[in-house]
């Protein structure tokens, strides 16, 4: 596969992923990742200082089934909704499947206002999975160490 | 055509929809369109309630015309100049040429001031017409419903 | 080369560009330009009236370097970090490899408040150097004529 057609495929996925959040169909979310996977939401600063805690962690698609039922158990986050920016995915090395793309995501509130939520990198580690890009990994590294610790929605 | 090469022509599609508004060369914008073609403007929560009513409609390329001409003569947006960021189009089906595209505008005032103006997402039917693709369907929709009921310029 | 592979090529420029500067290797920012280059920010409102004078110029690799180098010495930035989202190329001609990209930059401060830094458009010019792509001329042109004078970083 060429490095054309790799960043086609994972633009692709990007997309895949913000729409399931954004359109609020968050039961599909989890199918975008590998039975065994890492999704993580951190900060730089974290990163920086080498701390391993992340803000929200979970190691397979169970997991992230669950943090969606619970959501929708919360029923927190309904008065908002938010849109994905994302942009092209710079891969690490050429030819391999790993990644680093930026985002930003705006949310609106129920009223029409709307600011700036998060922005960011994502770290990736994609796999082609019977035909599918899923992935093996996904850390969310915020550039805002203020992300708000009731943060209900993935990012 | 591969839906790698789609994507592209759709991307290369909005880039040149967003610079027409960008640049303000409006009359540029109709051309883009299909002579029969629909442009709405419209909010999630009116799609969500099944609202057919758009906060702007047109159903012909000459509709649009018109509205430019109408702009120019009304003169009002010049004080402000928008900057569209649009996202990597998500095809609705493999193989179609129907596409969802996130989309965000800022807004710079005179005096330099900028603001998030809209959010949303771009819901796509796209023919090609003799080589060149062009809309036969845009409807735009806002995440937020507070869209400026003057809204002046296509979004 | 085709029009998608080009288009390609240069997201994958732009997206090496911006994370040099978001990840805080300026150092690695000058050997995207040819050592004889053209780099510039200014504002849509300059560009307008004809003033050539931008807020920052540059002609050359070497002057990138030195201005790197100044703002390490000086070290006014890291109190804060950005997060460039840049749009799909628009190929000012087909074939050419003369491009129009636009931008968004939001600032992160220590504190962790966000806000919209700027925003515009790229005008480029680039090269094929020895099988990379570099920047022969990268107008930054800022929608805000209120571009902070004591802009530090490159946008």
């Amino acid at each position: 596969m060429s490095d054309a057609d790799l960043l086609f495929r994972l633009a692709a996925l990007n997309a895949a992923y913000a729409r399931c959040i954004d359109d609020d169909r968050l039961e599909d979310w989890p199918e975008l990742f590998l039975e065994r996977c890492t999704y993580k939401i951190t900060s730089a600063e974290n990163l920086r200082r080498g701390y391993a805690a992340g803000i929200v962690y979970a190691d397979s698609r169970a997991m992230l089934r669950d943090r969606v039922a619970a959501l929708r158990e919360a029923n927190i986050y309904e008065r908002q909704t938010y849109r994905h920016i994302v942009g092209m995915p710079a891969l690490r090395e050429a030819g391999t499947i790993a990644a680093e793309t930026p985002f930003l995501v705006v949310r609106t509130m129920r009223d029409g206002r709307m600011d700036l939520f998060a922005t960011g990198v994502y770290l990736d580690r994609v796999q082609d999975d019977a035909g599918a890009l899923r992935f093996a990994e996904r850390i969310v590294v915020c550039d805002s160490s203020r992300v708000d610790t009731l943060l209900a929605i993935p990012l």
